[in-house]
């Protein structure tokens, strides 16, 4: 392992970061918070960019070029220690205990979206925020926001696009973070280099559209900017204390339920689709599945809604034959929830039960491949699907081929087995948190193991005792650390972390 | 498809289970139990009886050999027509409603051992059984144990062992009962009729030799055939409404653990190592890992047993510092879930979330292959978990082949493959079902999840409104339906009842 290499990529990201926080310095500077927070803010900014600069220079005789190892490493401790930078400023401006802090953050990151900020959170100060999220100063929310905005692109498509210093080095950090999964379809251009321009572009465009839209909606300035970081990296943090409940506005809702969707498909059919390419060429067969599994959830869950006596306890709403709240609630719901953004309008779990199986189901699939969004992917869903339905037959036919096809095209034999490998790791990632959570947390059945799933998929809200009305302050310390740790392991879809785990990733 | 064939083995399968019912009515009268009771219950012997003569009868030109076809045909509805004519004793005697002597006959047959009765069962009359379980009448107490005893060996070992009729056809319906991985230790005689009939003696000598076990700890005789039958066939029936918990006697309780546990292993290795062979030949891999999961389970949660100041709801026991019975009731629950019996003698569900997260894994796992246990198996949950560690490693070599090895044989891709389908088949099976039970059932999510996943690995009790304090009476009678066939595509591993949907199943 080229250690010192590994040091001084990661270093350039936290003096990145460092620039980032200052930004945000600026921002809380034209919205008018106290000097005391601006200044604070500005130092956060300052020490990490810092630090950044002090790793660059010691590490600045680092030679040779990143292989897989240094790959695996940049991404997965680049994660941790830009989240212990970009802790700082919920560490030092807000006065939030550091594990907090640390959770934010990294739900931040791993654009999770779940929060322990509400008015029940106790600061070092001993004193908590009287009006949660909403007390927020106005620079810390956005770095907030930015953090989902960073994390949802991930660090190394920005460090591809910016830090040309990787080099050949680039791939290794690529096959580190994106899908294994790879079709026809994604190859979009063999350079990595301009796939992560292509992909930024598509996400940047996404955010400023998004920002317009709600604009249009009435949103303020500062609202439809965060609002649309957390949108476009499926985040979920929200400037308001009842997420989007608190703009009753349908227009606004419908729009953010069109981007969170957007959110949720594959980057690079968005950019074709924007390229004027006609229709049949990027609607593939992952997103008509897509499409069709979030159009048959929602409209279930608004019949179920639709002939239901139920009134919304956050809202007001009467559901009872009232055909377009049952509709955009259902929709907002489900749309978030299997973009893994993580936004509310309702609370789900006072909802029938079959809303509940339904939802629940939704965060283990998450979005498409080639997404900001978390999950185990809808393409390895369908893939699962298939394979399960060619077993099946195998049994009439035993000496049949396997022939499983995406989007058109024959899936080699070790794709099956490295998907069916990745369910198999999540599903027992999955469950040793759920029981870590309880060694550490009291907390009941159905909260454990949402939790877990939430986490591991980066959705954000779960049930029980996290429900999408509550926050996480109530749960231990420790408990916020493990979950941390699972968001992280989610984001980098399993594999990155896992591996440092092998003996053999450590032997020449 | 041969249906004519088909028709006649399950004519014979119904006319011997008039004959066992024929048998109880005998019990019925040695207990002394009204002669009404007796009378209706030698009625439904004989209209069994009668319904299997007429039907070998009628087919009694059937000619040719059963083929696969035939094997998968002759199991599904063999399994579907004797639950409905085994469900006469609890509908005329007892006067249950249809639909709930339908889910008892089935949860009986497929050693499920989820119980409608209870104090709380409406009758046809409008009455309730006062005295829930403990009402029925003796013949109809043994009726339930039997069924339990019958479906624990499986239909299909009786038939093999009994039924010279089907000649060759036995290896296809052997193929469609006993689990699809197999090692060289299984291989254990190339005669299926001699396995059977092997089989066969351990299964009877386990449950005469418990029965002997608990009539020296004091049991009745009647109680100790009984609880015998449902232990050594994994089912979960008791004659007493508080399940095992009403015998106070530790010595019972261990003797039940002991064998819970052994019926939760392999037969054949059973049959091995009664038969004086050296200890390092039967006790393989799956059997040393079963032990240490049971052991580990049982030491985590009697660990958090003593250091609870929980006083357990049904017996007072309390458990603070009380290193016996925290030790006894752990051990007890773990043994009886994963080896899914489904007997009680605490409710897990008041215990801290840890044993219950523990507990709700291990429903899923189940116990050994070639046991009667239901669940995913132990075996398959072995290779499933080397799957996973062998697709890790592929990170770094990404050209290694796939070697992975159960009790020293190396495994087929196809039998790999095979356990990873019939995995994905389970998980999806277990989430229609659950979306199905919310469809017709008012239930709440933990409730809903936790019954999909008991019946379809025929455990017995579950989480939330279905603890193993409740009974399922006050399930609606769609939902126990649904679950009736769900403990029957469990108790067939999926497969078997699967294939009837697949189109190519019915093509020459």
């Amino acid at each position: 392992m080229n250690f010192c290499l590994v040091f001084q990529t990661i270093s350039w990201l936290i003096a990145l970061e460092g620039v980032a926080v200052g930004l945000c310095s600026g921002v809380a500077y034209s919205m008018g918070d106290s000097q005391r927070d601006i200044f604070k803010l500005l130092a956060c900014g300052g020490i990490a960019a810092a630090a950044g600069l002090i790793g660059i220079f010691v590490t600045r005789k680092a030679s040779g070029q990143p292989g897989f190892r240094e790959g695996f490493a940049v991404v997965t401790f680049g994660w941790l220690l830009i989240s212990i930078f970009g802790a700082l400023p919920f560490s030092l401006v807000v006065g939030m205990k550091w594990y907090d802090a640390i959770f934010e953050t990294l739900s931040g990151f791993t654009t999770t979206g779940a929060s322990v900020i509400s008015s029940d959170l106790q600061l070092y100060s001993g004193y908590a925020l009287p009006q949660g999220i909403e007390s927020l100063p106005k620079g810390i929310l956005f770095w907030r926001a930015l953090t989902h905005w960073i994390g949802g692109m991930g660090i190394v498509v920005f460090s591809m696009a910016f830090l040309p210093i990787l080099g050949k080095g680039g791939q290794a950090l690529y096959n580190a973070e994106v899908p294994g999964v790879k079709t026809r379809s994604d190859q979009f251009t063999p350079r990595i280099a301009s796939t992560a321009k292509i992909l930024l572009l598509v996400y940047c465009g996404l955010t400023l559209a998004e920002t317009i839209f709600l604009l249009f909606g009435g949103m303020e300035t500062f609202d439809a900017v965060c609002h649309s970081f957390a949108t476009i990296s499926t985040g979920g943090f929200s400037t308001k204390n009842s997420s989007i409940a608190y703009y009753s506005n349908p227009y606004i809702q419908l729009v953010i339920i069109v981007f969170m969707f957007l959110a949720g498909c594959n980057f690079i059919l968005l950019f074709r689709a924007l390229n004027g390419l006609p229709l049949k060429d990027y609607i593939n067969e992952e997103f008509r599945i897509f499409f069709l599994i979030l159009l048959g959830s929602s409209l279930v869950i608004a019949g179920y809604l639709f002939f239901s006596d139920l009134i919304e306890p956050g809202t007001g709403i009467a559901y009872h034959h009232n055909i377009k709240d049952s509709l955009l609630a259902a929709a907002f719901q489900v749309v978030s929830i299997s973009t893994t953004t993580g936004f509310s309008t309702a609370n789900y779990t006072v909802w029938p039960t079959t809303a509940g199986v339904i939802i629940f189901s939704l965060m283990f699939m998450g979005g498409c491949g080639g997404s900001t969004s978390g999950g185990i992917k809808c393409m390895r869903m369908i893939l699962l699907w298939k394979f399960s339905f060619s077993e099946l037959r195998r049994n009439i036919f035993p000496h049949s081929l396997q022939n499983i096809r995406l989007n058109g095209d024959r899936m080699a034999v070790s794709t099956i087995n490295r998907v069916l490998g990745f369910l198999m790791i999540y599903m027992l990632t999955a469950l040793v948190f759920q029981l870590l959570f309880t060694f550490v947390c009291d907390m009941d059945l159905l909260t454990a193991i949402s939790a877990s799933v939430t986490c591991i998929s980066n959705v954000g809200p779960a049930f029980g005792k996290l429900a999408p009305d509550q926050s996480f302050a109530w749960v231990s310390a420790p408990a916020k650390l493990l979950m941390a740790l699972e968001m992280l392991i989610g984001r980098l879809e399993l594999y990155t972390v896992m591996i440092f785990f092998l003996p053999s990733f450590w032997k020449k």
